[in-house]
C-alpha cells in the first residue's frame, strides 16, 4: 500500500492556489487517470480553466462554489463534481476563514 | 457539470458501514473506474476486503487507520492511499466521536 500526503507533497502555485500534482509519485502507470490536489485560500478563486480532459473533483475540505456555463453550484465537503470535456469552469472559495481543498482526477474522453 | 451528494445518495449497509455506490449515477461510461463512498462509524471498522481491482481511496472526513500486510497506516482527512491488486485490507475508525468517510475509485489492473 502507498499513502499520499497533501500537506507534505511537493507543490507549486498558480496565482495563490497551492497545487500538488501526482506526477511526483510515479504511479501514473497504475492509475487510469492523472491527479492533483489544489487548495484555494479563503476569498479566492481558481483561474478560468478549460481542457479536453473530463475532470472528477472531490471536495476534501471546505465548500466549493463552481461556476460553469452561467450556472453556479455549491459543493460541500465530501461531495463531488464531474466536468465534461472542454467545459469552462471557475472554482471559488467564499469562506472568510476556511481553506478549500479539492482532489481532482482527469482523463481524456474515451472517444477523444 | 454534474454534482454528486454523499448525504442524499442511495445507500446500502455492509455491517454498520454506510455505502453509496456510484452505479446509481449512470456515469460509468464516462469514468475509467468505478467508485463509491463509505462511512465508518466511530469505533468501527470495515470487514476484511480483498479484490483484484486496484483501489485509490481519499479520506474526505475523519481519520482512517488502514491495516494491510501486518502494517498499519494512519491517513488523515484529505490524504489518500492506493491498494494494489489483491492486497487485503481493513479500514478502521478509531475516533470516539467523528465519522470516517472515504471516497474510493477502483479499476482492474492494466495487465489483468
Amino acid at each position: 500500500m502507498r499513502t499520499f500526503d497533501l500537506r507534505t507533497g511537493e507543490d507549486s502555485f498558480v496565482k495563490d492556489l497551492r497545487v500538488v500534482r501526482w506526477e511526483q509519485y510515479g504511479v501514473d502507470g497504475d492509475l487510469p487517470f492523472q491527479a492533483m490536489w489544489y487548495s484555494v485560500p479563503p476569498g479566492s478563486e481558481s483561474p478560468l480553466d478549460q481542457h479536453p480532459e473530463l475532470e472528477l473533483s472531490l471536495v476534501v475540505a471546505g465548500t466549493a462554489h463552481v461556476l460553469t456555463g452561467g450556472v453556479e453550484y455549491e459543493v460541500q465537503q465530501g461531495n463531488a463534481f464531474l466536468l465534461s470535456s472542454t467545459e469552462a469552469h471557475v472554482v471559488q472559495n467564499r469562506s472568510e476563514s476556511t481553506e478549500l481543498t479539492v482532489f481532482s482526477a482527469y482523463w481524456m474522453p474515451a472517444d477523444g
